[in-house]
């Protein structure tokens, strides 16, 4: 990941990325899989610093990639499981995990781990879904459902939750009506068009203040003219500039973890997704508490 | 589509999807034929209920999936002679015709049937191109002229029709000389950049008042970064927000009949020109008459 | 190109359009070399009068396509020298070049040849990346730093510099440092989010007067989503609508040459970013001094 | 499939087509679960004759389309179950299943059917990989253990079983030890290069003798230049004149079932690696019991 | 075309390449209209002299490419009318014409005006498909009828014709019958598998004797793996060395004509059917008479 | 590479897999400096033993990965400079390197290594061009030179250099006047289609006989339909069985380098010629010197 050293574990770190290769809870196409291999192929191109914010993330922190977790892609369960215990481990010393995701189930066992650390945190969660279904076919864990789970298990500080760039169809006459009755602030993509989401973001601030939070971000929270290469896309969702307001607009916030899911790269042959992937990881290391700015 | 039932005819029904699988009037890039199924393939992503809008249209009215109408392949005036006949069972019995094209040569035949039952009728069409040329290598039917060969029918009630997206070169140094002459309203692009297009429609829905009106919605009205797969894309088109504002804007009027055409789904191997125009066939299929709102 | 007529020089011409199909000068995916041939493809789509401004370039201007210039593609520096000579030829007679790149090396020959002419341009540079580096792996040539050539060889009018869409991850903490000591004007791509750039080109128009000045187009200007098929691509940048404002924003400049360099069509299958550069050249020619509007 | 008629459940068939759109027993590259849908797209170019052999099977037997049967995407053993149940429902009544994958983990489940009412069937499997692996990640069920799971449920008559098209590099040293020890004939990939195989299945047919058989046919055993499309690719594979070979080989001989599993569409984008898998399933057709030739 | 200078007209040409860009004749995926356009650009790889047969053609012949021939896309009997007055002027100076195709159909009015001064012609046909159907949706002229049109017209010396490759379903249980009644030479496909078509080809010149003859090469003759753009693709066709035996088996013959049709390069993203359709034209022309061996 | 230990240097190594991202030799299309990077990707499918000659390297040899050599992308003599010095210190301590490309003109630096180490080498050289050209563009070194090159500076051992699978068009009337005058062994691919090569490499083995040799696999020695991703394709090439029918029938020579060049991923969107390289790179490593067979 961007050239960066390859080290077995989190030790010694302040920030690891870590891929995460399980797409078997996909409902419609699979293939993020591959995420992590293909960000980290394009991850080439990010350089040293963001000559927009300053940021010097290399020269602040020490960073490093720690390759994938073990996953078991025929039992998605026991994957939870591995990818559960393997997150307990990386932040036991300290270390922020940056994770390549990956399907958005993961995100239930990463914050399992995460909240085993800080308790329930806050969340600034990007998508065109909510991602809190109940169950499908009758199992209770796969990418619908993630923050479902999180709450019922209690990791989630629900009144400082916020979901972003929220549309598409629904099996459900109201589906947000769940995530009203917890206390989160559903952000639908039509309130976004054609907007700077600087105004959000101060919002999102305040709300957050200075207690532990996650970034949480499915790349088809953007719309697939610049993300195609993911599996459930929705149309009329976000842009890249919206992406980088909102994780710009988390500078300053008690962040404990990101992720960046749901990239499945044979969806687009031009690599862009994947590339944008990158940066949206880039940007996040930039706004981690510690990094410095030149 | 959108695994509704598949039936016969469109007989007992509020609203029907039909295909048009000709490509044979274009211009450019053929390959719009293939339009219909992948459209179908792609509506398999779509669900019940509009998250935005609240509508309920399957909770509303009779819909299904009624195939494909047979066209010649060989023969473009045929062709249109076996639309529009078929169009003319479609609407006898009072059912809605929402159209999975084909090239925009279908919108004549389609708009015959529709003003033989309801006279002329009011049109909000987006599009990058007028669509109203006289004819070209001598031949009168190409996808370059339905909207002349339906004024000189007496079929558009001229004073109602706006035209949406409108951008690109021209053969002739005055191109929207001839609409502005039948009175249509042009809306270029460029009037449409950056902008919600929500006061636009404010004006539309007073211009088309309660009389029949049908929307005729080229993909290609749409930038080519949303929507690759299509014919003769022209940059610097509209977003997807937009689109949607446009057809939500149509809320309230008295349609009688929508098309998508225009999807070549070979020109985008992520599927996504298919999946928009599924979802826009979704949105219209929301604003009929007599859709309930939950 | 355009289906314009081909002639082996630019004797008695107006206006040439030109080819410089090389790419070796590419840090990352190489390719441009095909961006000629795949430009003058997809130009077919371009018709004979600009309907958004009313120009009219062909009945203004005798315009023409003269091929492309030879290029050494194993010998860097050489193939600069074969571009200069035949750049000085070009505008020997007073032709204006409109260049299809090629990586963005090429402009630091032509500018060599305009500014032998016309003495120290003004330049309206639109791009992801300054390309302002001084050298790379040991060599000062390449497609990094062609306006640091231009620089010290005086070729530049450096207060009538202005670099639009600037973004990205960089080797440097402060990236503009340079152009900022030349006093060139750097607009990153942050300040053009969500904005019209008409105020912008009023100011651009005010400070380039009425001396000689040159358009350099990077298609990486854009956002990957309108351009992907290019060798650098990053991520959040400007938009076609963007892009036309700047070109027609143009209008009035005494423009002594342009080109639109780094389509490497080969990661584009849609052809899309060759037909926006086909569309980007069609535009730029429609600005050119003595070009009659209808 | 083939422009047949679609009916609800098998009954009243002499063969019915059925999907299973499971994929999640793939190690490698997932995409599998729209086989069925592609292959049904692209048996729209499969007519009504064999103009090679002059089987006409619609002319001899009852044939239909029955849809998909449901799969669980997030249980690999309950999706078995389900496999396992709605083909015991298709043979119930005599019909014939050709199979329509799907990853190589569903051949267990109806296998599983199949022997509950012929007892244990002869087996013609055309693959590059003997999928008799015994576990992977602790898991008994994926798509390299199907043959090892039969074996074990006594669904196999070891001595008329016959794998064709075996190679590739391997986990084990002795790859084929444990298909030798069940008494299975393995044919090499090196064995069919450049060779007609009439020879080896006069050999087959003599083997299977009257008694029940199955074919599996992994579209993996052909080389990727004519596959590309599936999960699991090895270079150096079988032709499609092989295949057909192998399959019209098998005419005469006592089939209860066939499969044509592994392909995955979204690695293939000119559809080839799906058109030949309906072709495929064609000629099984045509070698049933009870075609006749004209 | 192969760098060749491009004039007007065939006057004073020994042979010229002619471009056909209709596909309007498809009956499933369109695009060949774009095959001159693709098979020009991928000809740019081909060299001078053929190193496997000494053949030196542009040593021996005046040789020149004339452009496209004008066709009507919307109309295809007027545009085989116009094809056919083209090719009448090109052959009435004594010019070859090498064709490059478009579909099928075009064969049959190139025909009409090669027999028009040379009489009825023997045929060589490589295609998948014997084109000899009498009509399709009650059309006589499409690109699955030329073959009938010219026997109905008596263009062709029907014991001289053979078709090599043909394979695939058909609509009729005998679909060679009407072949076979014309005297015509049908090759399977299956009679070619894994054979040097030398000893073919022998019989095959002894057949053809010195009368005039005319070769007819359909892309889809050959196996989809090496050229997948093409519209009706069939598996398990012949090699491209199969293809090169035939062409170079004609050497001696006494060729007025030859074409290479149905390339459609959408389907072909690495450009290689294109650049099989232009090594083989340049096949072609090197077995012309009066081409000489060095 | 295969999973294996990467290291920083050849130290303690008997064999080393080398990346070489150097493409600006390419005369055509370009992009084999991504040929590494893909071919390290799609080698992750390749597993421990060779299940069809029983060679099980890793049990023999110490293997490693050694990363990529450095090379200056604007400097074509400067990268043969840093890749000659490279391969003198991997081969000085004995390590036999196995080069993944690159471009083909980087054979000529590694054998300038190999020979001042060895003396002159033998050759087995798979390709489908001789890559014996005196100059171009007046440039020494590029990818259709590197053996005249080494002819000139004494690195080959004339008497044992073998051509195989020579095709295409040609410069040149004779084009393997050169190779025959140095006494190289030429085998068109016209001498191989359709025929095991395994009585070849018997003839080969003798004339090889213990003498230090190399094998130099240009990836476009294979058809296109095998492996489109390459930058100057040939029609009618081997295929991958004859592939290993060469490598394969190597066994027992005294290999002392391989290369694997002119894999261009971007042409190829099914990954399938990356994997193809993979392979033969892995078959190359089973008849090193020293593989035990099991």
């Amino acid at each position: 990941m961007m050239r960066l050293p390859v080290q077995a574990s989190a030790e010694g770190l302040d920030v690891a990325f870590v891929g995460v290769p399980l797409d078997t809870g996909t409902s419609n196409r699979p293939g993020a899989r591959f995420g992590p291999r293909q960000i980290r192929a394009e991850s080439a191109m990010v350089r040293r610093y963001n000559g927009s914010t300053g940021a010097a993330p290399f020269d602040s922190l020490r960073v490093a990639d720690i390759g994938d977790v073990n996953v078991n892609l025929y039992n998605l369960p026991e994957s939870c499981r591995l990818i559960r215990e393997s997150y307990q481990e990386i932040v036991a010393s300290g270390c922020v995990p940056l994770t390549l995701g990956g399907d958005h189930t993961i995100t239930y066992p990463i914050l399992q781990a995460l909240a085993a650390k800080h308790g329930p945190v806050g969340l600034v969660h990007v998508d065109a879904h909510t991602d809190t279904g109940d169950s499908a076919l009758g199992e209770k864990i796969y990418h619908g459902s993630p923050f479902r789970r999180c709450v019922e298990e209690g990791l989630l500080d629900c009144g400082r939750v916020v979901q972003i760039g929220i549309r598409g169809s629904s099996y459900d006459p109201d589906p947000h009506q769940y995530c009203r009755e917890q206390g989160f602030r559903v952000v639908p993509a039509e309130e976004c068009w054609m907007k700077s989401l600087e105004p959000l973001m101060r919002e999102v601030r305040a709300q957050m203040g200075d207690k532990p939070m996650y970034i949480s971000f499915d790349i088809d929270g953007l719309d697939p003219a610049y993300a195609p290469g993911t599996g459930t896309p929705e149309i009329a969702g976000l842009t890249p500039a919206q992406a980088l307001e909102i994780i710009r607009g988390c500078k300053g916030l008690n962040i404990v973890g990101c992720d960046l899911v749901e990239v499945a790269p044979m969806y687009d042959v031009s690599g862009n997704t994947a590339l944008l992937g990158a940066n949206l990881l880039f940007e996040m290391l930039c706004v981690l508490p510690g990094v410095k700015t030149l």
